[in-house]
């Protein structure tokens, strides 16, 4: 039996890296969709495998323990008949070239996703820009030469701000959103002290300790731009939300 | 290419009715899940479908329309594998019987899971229970039948509490969860001072509506009560979240 009998789902998810960053995107999607009923939302369907190797972890030790999982399941959802297939979760961008090979359908990739909704921010070329990611994700060198190629200068976090970085990302994969959020906050601060004018989340869990309602740094949210950039591609953003 | 080359999703999810409540499930099964890291996550798959046939117009004209959609989702989620299966909508359980029927894996009902999580509280057997819910939903009978089998008194809506509530799960699925939230509040406030001591949220948009911080009146969240159920089934609630 194949899903096209029914709605075509135009658009694949590979999720589970982690499942709280999964749920975020497809709230994230769900609400971006300027739509006034169910059948004005886009059809699709997602693939949760929380037990993929650790991406960052597997990127330290040279190891490629996740790429078998990443491929067979891009491989899977573009063989159900989506149009486009997106992952949000950063780190596991390191085998994009892989992935992409294994998948007959385009997959967006966050970075190209998230320096594009940069580029449309009223922040000068030149404005220091901070990278807050997995160790694995900062190593991959995925968000670094496409700031560079789009103007703009990148402050890396030291040491103990990464370890801080850690921390936080691990609450989150852990439920423990409170503690996670506070740090959260004083990190940011700390940056803008340091002169840092915007940060990327450039990790899916990141979003969910920022303090949307009073951030201590304006920031991009990757799991949102790659959101709106799917919806973008695929022609479901066309229409205005009504209102705003 | 079998999803089973790589990491088995022990439960498959029929979405997309509406796009939000499925989200909602989503995020609510996540965190109920007492998981430390990614790994102890649920593997799952979810297709979501927002173009299926609107549920309560359709039960209410005695049409059918939705019924491929539901029967083919069920049997396209079985064929991958699954374990269980659930539907974060309970209007579409009218059509319960059918589905199971197209399913060769077993299909946890909505209401079966809210039931159980009722009886959980503390609320006696003989207080007055309001079902909230679509027309369609309550024209089903799903939920009367459990209820009165369990030993509850339940309160009907009149005709202008309905058209209130058919207006709040219309404003969620549009996307306009503020007035839709004002509007709970005094609905949940008008139920309490006619004696209702419990409300069953019968519909997976309201609990989107539903003021959890400062509650009108107790209620029961189906797609919370259908998350547990699914994971306490498959054994991923065994252990209790460190610290609760």
């Amino acid at each position: 039996m194949s899903v096209r009998a029914h709605q075509q789902p135009v658009l694949g998810i590979l999720g589970g890296m982690g499942p709280l960053a999964t749920a975020d995107f497809i709230t994230k999607m769900t609400q971006a969709l300027p739509a006034k009923c169910d059948r004005d939302h886009i059809p699709w369907i997602t693939l949760s495998q929380p037990g993929i190797p650790d991406r960052s972890e597997s990127i330290q030790s040279g190891s490629d323990a996740p790429l078998p999982y990443l491929t067979s399941g891009v491989a899977w959802l573009a063989a159900q008949g989506v149009s486009q297939i997106v992952i949000p979760c950063n780190t596991s961008h390191f085998w994009y070239e892989q992935m992409q090979a294994a998948s007959a359908v385009p997959i967006l990739h966050i970075a190209d996703a998230a320096v594009n909704e940069l580029k449309k921010t009223s922040l000068p070329e030149a404005g220091p820009v901070a990278l807050l990611a997995t160790r694995g994700t900062v190593r991959t060198g995925i968000y670094a030469g496409r700031l560079k190629s789009a103007g703009y200068r990148v402050v890396e976090l030291d040491d103990e701000e990464q370890t801080t970085l850690d921390n936080i990302i691990h609450c989150v994969k852990a439920g423990d959103v409170a503690p996670a959020r506070e740090r959260m906050q004083r990190l940011e601060a700390a940056l803008h002290g340091k002169g840092v004018k915007m940060a990327i989340l450039g990790c899916t869990e990141l979003p969910l300790a920022h303090d949307r309602r009073q951030p201590a740094l304006p920031v991009i949210d990757t799991s949102l731009a790659l959101a709106k950039e799917a919806l973008r591609r695929l022609g479901y953003l066309e229409l205005e939300k009504a209102g705003e």
